[in-house]
């Protein structure tokens, strides 16, 4: 039996995740079938089972990846003295993670990722065990963000009297949506978000005569 | 022929679209189908042929009434001098849209409106015409909401170097996303987006040091 290198495994898996993100952005993951899968990867069904036994690993494999590079991204913006602002660190986070994914387009050139997270929410209510995986990154993500939030406070940089995760699930929720946006209404620069935080952040006089 | 009055059609029409909303908050569009909303609204094929003709026009009918709701109070915003300040004005109009739908539950209690939102976000790929009313709907807010970021401006209150249709496409993002928060990971009241929002807002000064 010939040897296969590390390399070429990961290769494979990659081909295979990559593959089932593009027909699950397509088509939603109800309507799209393992063949499906398959045809896309263009690889035989041993080959794609060797490494996913279906469906509900694929997505998984899928949304765990993308949780693990958010979380482990706030959570190194945390181990910093001071965090960066959040109009920075959301842009450079949020930037990373669609270049990363910006080759995977749809037949008509729209890139997937967006499409893809919006399927994956939609899919949530019947899934338990994916409502499992993202329940427990967004819980990763947000303790990240407290933490980001108390250390504006204690630098003096953001009122104390809201709550730390208040700001957090705020934060989070300015991303979700401007990739919901995206999903929707077509791409857009990062800098988009980036500006519109920027804006809201220098309201400290609030709205005079308001 | 028995004279039917107005008040009885509207609210026979309410009933039949607010049985869809909850089909299809549920089970998504796709697997949703005529029968299942006949069963919900407890009403016959003909009394409910007679408002709508299939499943695209009530979908099309319950985006159009929330979006016809959310524009016109953006709308009103816009027009007052000084529009109410970010924070205070996204709590209104959110908790507004939530709580007059906070009647429509789930089997399990689970508030409905978050879910079908969501599953109208995942269905636009696939229905041109539903994207056609979501994107008119958008533009709508967005325009409406550059407007009062402009008042922003035009009143000391916030820095002019950032594009009015950045903030605004960012206050929509945050909406949206606090709306799939609530769908992914359950309810939440909207004081928490108030507060983020309002913590944001404080950050004038930067991050010392960062």
């Amino acid at each position: 039996m010939a040897r296969v290198s590390q390399a070429h495994l990961d290769a494979r898996r990659r081909q295979i995740l990559d593959a089932a993100a593009l027909c699950f952005a397509r088509n939603g993951f109800h309507a799209t079938s393992m063949q499906d899968v398959l045809k896309e990867a263009d690889l035989s069904a041993g080959a794609v089972y060797r490494y996913f036994r279906g469906k509900d690993e694929l997505i998984a494999a899928i949304v765990s990846e993308v949780l693990d590079e958010v979380r482990a991204a706030f959570e190194a913006a945390a181990g910093q003295s001071p965090p960066p602002s959040p109009d920075v660190l959301v842009a450079a986070v949020l930037g990373r993670t669609l270049a990363l994914r910006e080759s995977l387009t749809l037949d008509d050139g729209v890139p997937a990722f967006p499409r893809l997270v919006v399927q994956v929410w939609s899919e949530i209510p019947r899934n338990d065990e994916l409502g499992a995986v993202l329940r427990e990154g967004y819980g990763q993500v947000r303790a990240a963000w407290g933490r980001i939030v108390e250390a504006y406070q204690d630098a003096g940089a953001m009122r104390r009297d809201v709550p730390p995760d208040h700001v957090a699930r705020t934060m989070i929720a300015a991303v979700l949506g401007f990739i919901a946006q995206q999903s929707l209404f077509g791409p857009a620069p990062v800098d988009v978000l980036r500006d519109g935080l920027r804006g809201l952040m220098s309201m400290a006089g609030g709205v005079p005569g308001s």
